[in-house]
């Protein structure tokens, strides 16, 4: 059985960043990387992810979202996070499970204990073994996104990024709670620092917990 | 409130065309009628039926596919048939969640508990009053089935009826215990016959049921 690392956070947070540059350290060190995302990770489920994110949708309502994610969720486990862990590789996956609790339940209030059980459903006996939180301020996250969006122009896409900051507050406050909560899976890391000064606080929290190759 | 009338049964039962015809009648008599279909009905469910019905997604887990038709009937419902039915209106709704119980069910053998809950989750307190089973031998609907997609050369995007004939039987045996089990919500009508003569065994099964106007 491999190792599942997930990167959690607001919108800005640097998981993303963070992610790509702990797949390469694991690399090099001889470790057998997968990384993934969701929304997404397979065809399917970024067929359901590009209808998630497409700003023409802002129609849908609530629980349509959540089973939408849910179902994107069960094919991703299913397709590639599952057989991947089975053949003994390290997964990092950017987003899984504490976000939709993060963004449904403490953002949108969706009640928390629907979105824990369709989680458990769609992840079924798949969990993560390390949850990393990039933790930083919502205006610091927020900054760093609208000036990601206005350099690559996608800002149609994005329609989580137009929400208000209040609802970043809760999200941020979501995954803080989900971190104190289960404090054995997860680790928040100070995100507001620069790359390689917050990527050394991301590798110092991974490499001690990884298996012995 | 209005009343919600659903149409079920195999590939080729006859249902799209009597719910055509019972439409146009009930038109005809005055009422108002709005007539849908699942997976679908609006624009984000039809997004969501896109990815159900390519061919292309044949990797496609039950899990997965089980919750992007509770997705689409969350939205459907919330969209389409809640708002028709509180303004009174007839809605014809060509398959619903007995379709879901019977294939996923039925058909492919999933916990029937689960998609119970997911139907109900879905649907919220949106129930059918009436619900008509367009019985047929899986022969006789198959062969339509075959012959229209011949006709249409739809055949890629259909992704069910390729599948096997045992697969058709064990649906059309659960429909047939679904309505067994709920007798005053189902009526099971024979489709066998020609479009008029079913066309009459169905508006015989519908009108007397009618609210009055």
């Amino acid at each position: 059985m491999g190792f599942f690392i997930t990167f959690e956070g607001i919108e800005g947070c640097g998981k993303s960043t963070q992610l790509r540059r702990a797949a390469e350290r694991l690399t090099r060190e001889g470790y057998d990387v997968v990384i993934t995302r969701e929304p997404g990770g397979c065809p399917i489920a970024d067929a359901i992810r590009a209808i998630l994110l497409d700003a023409d949708n802002s129609a849908m309502v609530p629980l349509a979202e959540l089973l939408l994610y849910a179902a994107a969720r069960a094919q991703h486990v299913a397709e590639v996070i599952g057989p991947a862990l089975r053949e003994g590789k390290i997964v990092l996956c950017d987003r899984f499970t504490d976000s939709t609790l993060a963004y449904q339940g403490y953002g949108r209030q969706l009640d928390r204990e629907l979105i824990g059980q369709l989680n458990t459903l769609a992840a079924g006996d798949i969990r993560p073994h390390l949850t990393l939180v990039l933790d930083c301020p919502v205006e610091v996250g927020l900054g760093r996104a609208m000036a990601r969006i206005n350099a690559a122009s996608t800002a149609r896409e994005e329609r989580f990024e137009q929400e208000s900051r209040l609802f970043h507050e809760r999200i941020r406050d979501g995954f803080l709670q989900l971190a104190a909560a289960e404090a054995g899976r997860f680790l928040v890391v100070d995100g507001s620092g620069g790359i390689e000064e917050t990527e050394d606080l991301v590798m110092t929290s991974i490499l001690p917990r990884l298996p012995r190759r």
